[in-house]
């Protein structure tokens, strides 16, 4: 039998009657002939719930504990869909992390699958059970505890279930219906696109598209697992959704896919650094201990032995990072003359596999915000991508502005 | 180190604070130099949630699925108590059911324990930790699927572990403060009890003085474990609460020692029963088929090859016990004129191991109800306990009357 990997995220589960929908879901791809896996996330709500409790109990909490606390969401939900596909006659079975199992290191709270084996579910599959419940997010470490993914582990643990099984598609079940070229709600010529390359998600994603986990679509790249993502709360063809797949399958061949902005952005600047071998890493080694997310980074042409050095991170993470690069000055690692906080910037990215073999796509961007009068403050750029920081005022019209240039309604 | 096991009770841990509390009374026996084994129930409201969830997917559940879901309750406070100790400076840590593992047989949602191997906590005892938390109520069977103990099942699984580990006593921390002559609701005369015996705590804990599971009491009584049962929420001294222990240790040597009752029983009569050998298996073979609680039982002497037959069962399972009957008459295997149930009595019993050999306390106790006109309907002796059934709407005065006649107030 085929074998299909279907994850429900926590707004899909959030009751007992969206579980039931899902089920109904999971009932029509087994009388296509499926083996299905099942990836559950916790009732939605229920995880907040307990990392609240453990806040609360202890800020600086044993990984281990939180581990243990917080992945009893995905054990009840996982419970909840084997007995309702039972009431419908389907023959079906709940699996925690450990009896899998799922072994991960042992990263606690943000832990990497290692190994999926197969024998267990597959036994049961060869018994007649036709679909297999696993509680998505959590695993077991070499230490015998349990150890969890990371939040969105849920994908993750989808897609490693689809590579390890070799499954023909992991269909994601969430609360929208796809992946469009960028927010509606900025927009609403914003498409949904019906297929996108795994380059292009890690692009989107990692800009704020937050339809998937990074991770889970690197991992999907990796194995060549076809990715599909579609809404639970709509009537499903087997068109639906987008579906995140290898390039090549990609038909659409225009430079720009998809528009992603990234709000709360704030812009540092360290004035008139004094310029030497190894600058570089004196600044961004302690920012990267403090554990602030340093994204672009831009080193103006050094004047006299003395350069600016630029840098964008979170805007929730400033305060962090000027303790960090004060706290290097004072140690007598850098020395610099200032330090200004711009916190009123965002972020806007074009992203496109056609940026690879199509040349001018920078030049539009930048004309089409120009035409607008949107200053851009910093500029960085990768193969397929192409980012800008911008005044935050402006965020909504720069992404409206960009959406129409590369006419990206049209399918 | 001499180990203690320490348990609470739902409402002992039934928010952050509580957990606290509670943490400290373990960082109090820890201080005191006893290695301790906590068992935690889940917070309480939790399990009710999850099985009003099970109970509303699917009336007739698989009850593997059942455990684990149910389970995942006593998950959270496990850990939630190892990081309050932690945050103490007290080292701990928890343990789920299968991870220590707490083998038992494969009865899903009533199962039995058969094993406990200590080899795992002790070890990490040996290492410096001082708390070992336990996820009460549940263990792993044979299949290796998550197993559940019934209601009350922590009390069971903090017995199993003194037993285990050879602990100087298990100290059952609940929202009483100990075992009472009779419910202080009834008559404000009731008096705690310092000891009681095994034997007459079974008694009381089966006749509806709900403080501890049966189970665990017949437990405690067969591997000697001193068990005490004690509030959480009064400060404690080292005589609080009420000791649990063999007859010997009870110094007091009175013929009774409380007066328990039982509110909605129901009396049912079958009327000139066809008697011959083998009548009684006829009868109450098909009711315990039905899952009929059948407690009392009389049948009075034959008359011309019929008889009555008598017995008492709780209010709730009259439907039942009639449906099983009318059955067992129409497929003609037992015979008899007429059925009659009469659901306004309570039963009232006197429970003392002094009845052993102290006589005249069956005497003492019908004339003191019959000084205050209550009719006794129904009589059953044990050892150790005189039990009548009589109107529901003398109970309170029949358990006042009786707690005055055999001077429970009086240490």
């Amino acid at each position: 039998m085929p074998t299909l990997v279907m994850k429900f995220g926590g707004t899909s589960v959030a009751t007992l009657d969206r579980i039931r929908r899902a089920a109904k879901r999971v009932g029509v791809e087994v009388s296509k002939g499926y083996d299905v896996i099942v990836i559950v996330s916790a009732m939605s709500g229920e995880t907040n719930k307990l990392v609240g409790y453990v806040n609360e109990t202890s800020p600086l909490y044993d990984a281990r504990e939180y581990d243990a606390i917080v992945s009893s969401g995905e054990n009840v939900t996982a419970g909840l869909m084997a007995l309702t596909l039972q009431e419908m006659d389907v023959p079906a079975r709940s699996w925690q992390g450990w009896q899998v199992p799922v072994r991960t290191n042992d990263a606690h709270a943000a832990a990497r699958i290692e190994e999926i084996p197969t024998d267990n579910i597959n036994g049961k599959f060869g018994e007649g059970m036709k679909v297999a419940i696993v509680a998505g997010f959590q695993g077991i470490g070499p230490d015998g505890r349990i150890t969890t993914l990371g939040r969105g582990g849920s994908d993750t643990t989808a897609v490693a279930f689809a590579a390890a099984f070799g499954a023909e598609r992991c269909d994601i079940y969430t609360d929208v219906d796809g992946v469009y070229t960028t927010d509606p709600r900025i927009t609403d010529k914003a498409r949904k696109l019906d297929k996108i390359s795994f380059e292009e998600m890690l692009e989107l994603a990692s800009l704020g598209a937050k339809v998937l986990q990074t991770r889970s679509v690197e991992l999907a790249m990796r194995y060549k697992v076809k990715l599909r993502v579609l809404s639970s709360f709509e009537e499903q063809s087997d068109e639906a959704g987008t579906l995140v797949c290898e390039e090549e399958e990609v038909m659409e061949n225009r430079p720009v896919s998809g528009i992603a902005f990234s709000r709360d952005e704030s812009k540092m600047t360290l004035v008139s650094v004094a310029d030497r071998p190894g600058i570089a890493a004196a600044i961004f080694g302690p920012l990267s201990d403090a554990g602030v997310n340093v994204d672009m980074i831009i080193q103006n042409i050094a004047e006299e032995g003395r350069t600016d050095m630029t840098f964008s991170c979170p805007i929730d993470q400033v305060k962090r990072a000027e303790q960090a690069l004060n706290g290097a000055k004072e140690a007598g690692d850098i020395n610099y003359h200032d330090l200004v906080a711009d916190t009123e910037v965002a972020k806007i990215s074009a992203v496109g596999i056609g940026m690879r073999s199509q040349s001018g796509v920078a030049a539009k961007m930048f004309k089409t915000l120009s035409d607008e009068g949107v200053n851009i403050k910093v500029i960085a750029t990768s193969e397929i991508k192409i980012s800008v920081l911008v005044d935050r005022k402006y965020m909504e019209l720069a992404v409206q502005a960009l959406h129409d240039a590369f006419e990206l309604e049209k399918a």
